[in-house]
């Protein structure tokens, strides 16, 4: 840790200048470069650099949660993770994760391709954009990885690594079972509620039922290690064109339930859904188009895992063709892929239900619902996510398949202030 | 490597010497010390060595698995997982596990307390002795370690830190998940099968339905993470006189589902009830004792981890007090407790089950039935216990509880050689 520095936009070109092959991609020398400070997440340094031959993006840990300040350390080794995932991912997704040139475990940096002309997807959800790639890309992302990095495609010693590797992610898994899981249920400095939407607040914490399906949902994170998760898969970190689709920020990576990236997906697509009519525009059509795309993602998703498994010739533990290569055991994989994808879903829904809530009554909010300044509008909007969150968790019988829950949302959009 | 040299009889008083603590243990000097060769298990050596003030065991793990010779390479690095198995447990099972004194890498050798004048269990059970505290100290070993090592007694940071030493095991782990799960399903020329049982064997490797249910099975060994396991809990395993017992060879450590244990013990008990008739002896009266402690057995382990949990006052994730510290709460965390023990139960039953049928038709056979000299004989004893095993992975609805499976033992003791 002793090399360690801080870069700002000062020293980028510098950084960048010491390191031919990226000197290269940029073109021209280091007073040719314009460099632009553009973080926006919650955790880290992010710099776009442009050259006289093309542009990098840098992006650097920095041992404390850049929204909260120095106050709140936080582990850098988080960046191996990401530089981790994105390796890890890469044979499977091709170029829905950007192309990475570099990984500095001394300076805790990656530099990667500069995404440009792409925004933020949840930025263009907002702001009434649909963007007609985004839930096939990101199925298919997830499909790639859900499949291709679990024991159903290699061998379990390959899946041990994959733990013992992203095992040591603790600090930010610290994070995701506090913030997901916890925080929300039990009163917390942290949490942060609308004022409107204390007795929804309320409600969640004095709900014993819903804490212990809760507490389930956290047990799965924690104990289920189906394949190597992106594990902060929300709108947030997914940079869309009208034609491309890039998945970024994978530090929260994690070898867990397959269900988790995929709940976080839906989850918010249907937060969107519910703050859409306080985001000006024709409701009625976007909302129609995110119903579309919360139903195309996941009928994606499950066509190409069970593409990907039907296809898989190499070898694995789990289902091993000595066992099931006859006719009879053929039909009976067949009948145990579908299962394991029924399970999934189930897991999705779990986990969507989980992330709705926690970002709305705890710590990281987001700006679907921030940017709607009447505040009584807000908790409105998210009354109606959390009451559907509620019962996602406590009746998942209701939630068999994604129109269940495409058709359920609509039947919780004025589920108002008070809590049932 | 380079250092490891093999002991032979004649050298192991010369390393022990060497080590000044252990000397002292022995009294004495080199000279005035017996050693003798005990191995009996597959795969390393052992040495008892006597001195004036007291006796060692020591036991080095050989490059190749003894029983099939060279031909058949293994990773010695797996003494580290046996000592680090007898660490972990340590503080929670007491004297259940062998003090260890010394663990030295480099010649991948541990000595630990001299067991005598204990007999492996397996061989008390065969020649018809009953040890009335064997039964009831497994349980309390394995509640104990089942408790104490999972995520309901640990932060999951503790619980990442087992999952990335043990994820290390590969070498074993591999054996396991090769003999136990896979193996007996298939051709294997490593397979070992009474002629009479062939009918069985090939029903068996024919049954899709019951691979199925093999392959939900490994499916939970390699992906439930629930604690610390043993790995290898048989009754050959465990030493015993009639006022205690010893739990040794923990080298398939593990971290995966606590059933896994439990089921493994109570395979072993059930296979001896199956064999008892052929051992000469009082067949009814033995086992009837068999039951008994098949019985306490599980009734022991359910009552010990219960109590454990509901007395647990440290911190850890899954049900944290914040959640559950209500009256409703404390109801509710009653409910969850009995579900954790109830499918830790059908979990018990499915690895017994496979535990059972790895013994009769795969590789490692053991004494109970290899003592059956007249092959006919030995084969309606294993046929028994394959039809019992078979229906209890194929109908574990049968098996709710473990008076269910003492009922169902003598169902299946005529079941004979050819399979339905």
């Amino acid at each position: 840790m002793t090399d360690y520095r801080i870069l700002a936009t000062a020293t980028v070109a510098d950084y960048l200048a010491s390191h031919p092959d990226l000197a290269a991609r940029l073109g021209g020398t280091s007073a040719d470069w314009q460099v632009r400070d553009v973080a926006d997440g919650n955790l880290n340094a992010v710099y776009l650099i442009d050259g006289p031959a093309g542009g990098l993006c840098l992006k650097q840990a920095l041992p404390y949660v850049r929204v909260a300040g120095e106050s709140w350390p936080i582990d850098v080794q988080r960046i191996t993770f990401e530089a981790g995932q994105m390796r890890r991912v890469a044979p499977f997704v091709g170029r829905l994760t950007p192309e990475l040139f570099h990984f500095d475990p001394d300076q805790y940096v990656i530099v990667m391709e500069k995404l440009a002309p792409h925004v933020i997807l949840r930025q263009g959800l907002i702001a009434g954009r649909h963007y007609p790639r985004a839930a096939t890309d990101i199925a298919d992302y997830v499909a790639a990885a859900a499949f291709f990095t679990s024991g159903l495609a290699q061998k379990f010693e390959a899946s041990a690594g994959d733990r013992m590797l992203f095992s040591c992610n603790l600090a930010l898994q610290r994070i995701s079972v506090d913030l997901v899981f916890t925080d929300p249920y039990h009163v917390c400095d942290r949490n942060r509620i609308t004022p409107a939407l204390e007795p929804w607040a309320r409600a969640l914490r004095e709900d014993v039922a819903l804490k212990r399906a809760v507490a389930r949902a956290r047990a799965l994170y924690l104990g289920k290690p189906q394949s190597v998760l992106h594990g902060d898969l929300h709108s947030g970190s997914i940079m869309v064109t009208s034609a491309e689709t890039r998945v970024i920020d994978g530090e929260f990576a994690w070898v867990g339930p397959s269900g988790f990236d995929v709940g976080n997906f839906i989850a918010h697509l249907v937060m969107n859904w519910f703050a859409k009519p306080y985001h000006g525009g024709n409701t009625a059509v976007f909302r129609a188009l995110l119903v579309i795309d919360i139903m195309q993602f996941w009928l994606r998703f499950e066509a190409r895992f069970l593409h990907h498994w039907r296809g898989f010739t190499g070898e694995s533990d789990l289902y091993p063709l000595s066992h099931f290569g006859d006719s009879v055991g053929q039909e009976q994989l067949e009948t145990i892929r579908r299962d394991y994808v029924t399970d999934l879903f189930a897991d999705a829904i779990r986990f969507a239900a989980c992330k709705i809530i926690r970002r709305i009554v705890g710590f990281a909010q987001i700006a679907d619902f921030l940017v709607i300044e009447d505040e009584q509008n807000r908790a409105h909007a998210q009354a109606g996510a959390l009451a559907l969150a509620t019962s996602m968790l406590k009746q998942p019988g209701l939630f068999r398949n994604i129109a269940d829950l495409a058709a359920a949302l609509p039947q919780y959009d004025h589920a108002g202030l008070d809590p049932p």
